[in-house]
């Protein structure tokens, strides 16, 4: 019975997915999740349990009367994976246990000079083994993601087109799992693609299923979730907010070689041209030194947020108008930028987007801070053992094995 | 069992879907695209012919050698639909068969000044009293569809803002079921959201998975298809692509009281401005005139297709970097601005249009020429009969069922 043996790694999947997203549930609560009985959830439980997936304890302080009802937790300490991301000023890479918790985490400065395959890959895979070299022994690495500030073809994480770093069609998923040498493919994903599942997985649009995530780096990136999944489009370059002409008669050239794009209006160059800092001043650090320098009455400073913030709500009210999104969330860079001129956007939004379409928008920041991508591309390393977690799940590699 | 049943429902359906769509397929056609074996279709088969949906025919000429197989047909003379078009400019009214064929169809030319509810709904509901009357004894209306200009609430037809008309909040689907008093709901699509859907399944988009139709009436709808289906959003009012600012700077003023839409710069007012025509001028007619003028050479009507063109351009490329289709399909008005522009919109594409981005997007006009709502609005009416065809079928008005 084929069949049968399908439904039951489905529902294994399936209970471990809601066990690693929520932290603890308990039986009641994944028997009403999954729409399993409890015979069959106890089963499962047990299946994941002996794999040292789950476990099961003591809820800490229900403050309820009577006998408190045992939780199913993840197994932080004995399945994880390594995930990567590839921003355009740094180099991250962390080992996040099932469950989602950063367990480990190492990273470089990106100087923002062209930077080859070679000299990206090496230098994450070198993270990528001290991070496994570190583990606790009898721990089992699961699955490799990695995020990366480019275009992403699906299936084999070849990068089509990097612009900051000129790459067009270098194969950093293959090269990357060559030079880890780990025997696991690597999955790669667009970085803003990657941000938008782990804020709906996680973040600030937790089960939103009409979602847009914009994410600032130098850039402006995309990710939009459609009916629950992301807008991947014909091939899986979708998304590409940041080239949306906005301002196509006067605007600043973009690196993408086209002018007036988003990207190229509210992107990080903007906002510090805009507010006369020189061109030696670049990155997070400097737009967050605009915007503080904003909050405190600096008049240039403030101009800036104002032309900024002013573009930005044009895009936004355009994304708004073709999308209408349950929610906007503000990610990387644009989480400052936003908040530093919130104003000027929803007076655009209120300007530009039709009256039914915002009814129900609610516009967000960012609930993972600066780990947003790092998150989303750990999510995506998970994605094969939550599918499948028995099986996928590697020999442990050491003794320890329950 | 009730699962039997609904498996059973199920490919009732979908077979009669695969016919309906497809207009004569064989048994062994049958087998491929629904994965049933052949006696369980043979036995399918048997319930529709029994109820009038399908019958079983020999093929005209295969002008293969040996005995032909039999082709199942829709029976388009038993089952039909009524299907409705509410444009800036028209009108329209039609009986359509299962099959998708037009067997009888009502115009009017509709008076551009305000017309209320009662008025608009007053003349459908006569097209469709005349229709009903005059469809042959023993058929049977199996739903009710229409396409309105403007946003419509997913579930009861409410239009929520007809920017021409100036409606807001109106009961349109409601009343015009209530005047129609056939004891049949109205379902009712937004006219370019419906448009799409028919190009996705009878036109120019056949069978794509990740679709653009822009529908050019006196401005421009969008509907946008994304893995399959029709990109709503959160509340059903999603592809407002004529409302994305293009020109906020020096844009034209909209209908939606914003400028510099993309239906502000490229609708027929704007087209019929930039080439000098008086505003006594207007439709379809006057914007084909301009472009027929333009192909005789005709400088001003050459500037204005270049200008409008020019603003299209922007418009797709905008589409294009952000859902990556397969095919944009230009409808309605558009169909004829696209013709008299494809130069100014193609050169707009390769240069704001990643290149990864449009490696694989196709432009297209509408395969159904005026008919691309009006069919989308009869298809929306056949989908309960063909989610379960037998239940959902009425008994005929007369007394020849067989």
């Amino acid at each position: 019975m084929p069949e049968l043996e399908d439904i039951r790694r489905r529902n294994l999947g399936n209970l471990l997915r809601h066990v690693h997203l929520d932290g603890a549930l308990s039986r009641t609560e994944l028997a009403e999740r999954t729409g399993l009985n409890r015979s069959t959830i106890m089963g499962l439980i047990a299946e994941l349990t002996a794999a040292g997936l789950v476990r099961e304890e003591l809820p800490v302080g229900t403050g309820r009367a009577g006998r408190p009802s045992l939780v199913v937790r993840p197994e932080t300490g004995r399945v994880y994976v390594l995930a990567f991301d590839v921003a355009v000023d740094r180099l991250l890479a962390a080992r996040v246990g099932l469950g989602g918790t950063v367990l480990e985490r190492l990273e470089a400065v990106r100087p923002r000079a062209g930077a080859d395959l070679d000299t990206v890959v090496g230098a994450l895979a070198g993270f990528g083994k001290r991070l496994h070299a570190t583990a606790p022994p009898g721990t089992v690495c699961a699955g490799i993601g990695a995020s990366y500030c480019g275009m992403i073809r699906p299936g084999d994480g070849m990068v089509r087109y990097g612009p900051d770093m000129g790459w067009v069609d270098q194969a950093f998923g293959a090269e990357l799992g060559r030079r880890l040498g780990l025997g696991l493919p690597v999955a790669v994903g667009n970085e803003a693609h990657l941000g938008a599942r782990a804020e709906q997985l996680r973040g600030a649009g937790m089960g939103a299923q009409n979602l847009v995530y914009l994410h600032g780096d130098a850039g402006v990136g995309g990710g939009i979730i459609v009916r629950g999944e992301l807008l991947d489009g014909e091939a899986g370059y979708g998304c590409e907010v940041g080239h949306m002409v906005v301002n196509p008669y006067d605007g600043r050239p973009c690196m993408c070689g086209s002018r007036g794009c988003l990207e190229a209006e509210v992107g990080e160059r903007a906002l510090l041209d805009a507010a006369g800092r020189p061109p030696s001043q670049s990155g997070w650090s400097a737009v967050r030194a605009v915007v503080d320098a904003a909050d405190r009455g600096e008049e240039a400073a403030q101009h800036a947020l104002a032309v900024v913030g002013d573009w930005l709500g044009i895009g936004v009210a355009n994304i708004i108008n073709l999308f209408n999104p349950g929610v906007v969330i503000f990610g990387g860079m644009l989480r400052e930028v936003y908040l530093g001129s919130a104003d000027h956007v929803r007076r655009r939004i209120a300007d530009h987007v039709l009256a039914v379409s915002r009814e129900r928008v609610r516009l967000r920041i960012s609930g993972l801070a600066d780990d947003a991508t790092l998150i989303g591309a750990a999510e995506l390393a998970f994605a094969e053992l939550l599918r499948n977690p028995l099986e996928t799940l590697p020999a442990p590699t050491a003794s320890t094995r329950s």
